[in-house]
């Protein structure tokens, strides 16, 4: 009973996440979703990025939380649209609640979708919200066995953000032992350590993006 | 539907739960629910506090993981018995996890169970494991706004541990901020800063778990 009732939860969220993922591409809107530990740095991570795009690419954000609006209100101040879903104690969004949320945001000229999702290495995991790929944000003083603990989260990862990297001295962190745990769990994610306090990284992070970008070269 | 069968499943696990309680009670031991984020220091604290417990205080761990048996062997090499729990993917350790695991743990002499759940400030909150009570670990570096954003969690805690106190000057965090948040959500738990890596603060958790044994004076 308990798996076929998930299953069909499963199911209604992916025919929602199809629809979404084709609303996306016919306004020719990249979107990601961004998923991490509470705390790992997912809103400081896109408050340092947003301002470094190029002026050409226009960005919305949909934050996800149990609970306040604090990081829709983070992001609103670096000038972009933002909309925050509360989740009334979910731990994760659904493609049935960032529906709703594009309702609250004007897609049109917008060519990046970040869609910031409830502070949870565990179920964000399992549901599509139509997106068109995963970026983890993995924060140095969380440790360097968080990819081979929690698998079925980095095993969904386009990219992985090591971010806090200016903490990382003071940690007793080991790049090449999360590598290691990357390279076993989804070989092909792209790697990039950054910190969203000093900005280091962030000009990868940007080309990252760009490249991601239909049609970049 | 889903409505009710959620329903049947935390009635059945509170059953189960209700059996451990009892087992426990039995045997004179008390039981902590271990919980926070993960990276947030929920085994270093356990690998700090232990030896430092007083020698009648005999202790066991049950150690809840979506993957791997890193932790228990990190418990194990503090002398202590210690079960590991793979949860394969869920999210949350349940009540019948627990009475398996403790099948593993020979309970004799034992006055301390801990119970370290999964690395997750959302779902473990929901599901009694029979415990005697909850401690959630929450650090410096995952931010001061982590009570406010978490509130099922956090209203559930009978004692709040923030870790990693050495970094703080390197970070944001405000305790006043983070204080504000837990007499909000959760007045009456108790608040001790620590370091697992330096032990400040570790004196003082001593004196609260030993207080809380029943008996103590």
């Amino acid at each position: 009973m308990k798996v076929n009732v998930m299953a069909d939860i499963l199911k209604a969220n992916d025919l929602l996440a199809k629809d979404i993922e084709k609303l996306l591409r016919d306004k020719r809107i990249v979107s990601w979703n961004l998923m991490g530990s509470p705390g790992s740095g997912k809103t400081a991570v896109l408050e340092k990025a947003i301002p470094m795009l190029p002026e050409g690419m226009r960005v919305a954000v949909i934050e996800g939380d149990l609970a306040t609006s604090n990081d829709a209100e983070r992001i609103a101040k670096t000038g972009v649209q933002s909309a925050q879903i509360n989740t009334n104690g979910a731990c994760h969004l659904d493609a049935a609640m960032v529906r709703s949320a594009l309702e609250m945001i004007d897609l049109d000229g917008i060519s990046i979708l970040f869609i910031e999702n409830v502070g949870n290495l565990v179920c964000p995991a399992g549901f599509s919200l139509g997106e068109t790929g995963r970026i983890i944000v993995s924060s140095v003083t969380e440790g360097h066995d968080k990819p081979e603990k929690y698998p079925s989260m980095f095993s969904t990862a386009d990219l992985v953000l090591v971010n806090k990297m200016d903490l990382v001295s003071s940690t007793d962190f080991r790049m090449d032992y999360f590598m290691k745990g990357i390279k076993r769990i989804k070989p092909k994610a792209d790697v990039i350590p950054v910190s969203a306090r000093d900005g280091s990284g962030f000009e990868e992070l940007i080309s990252w993006i760009a490249d991601h970008i239909p049609g970049s070269p």
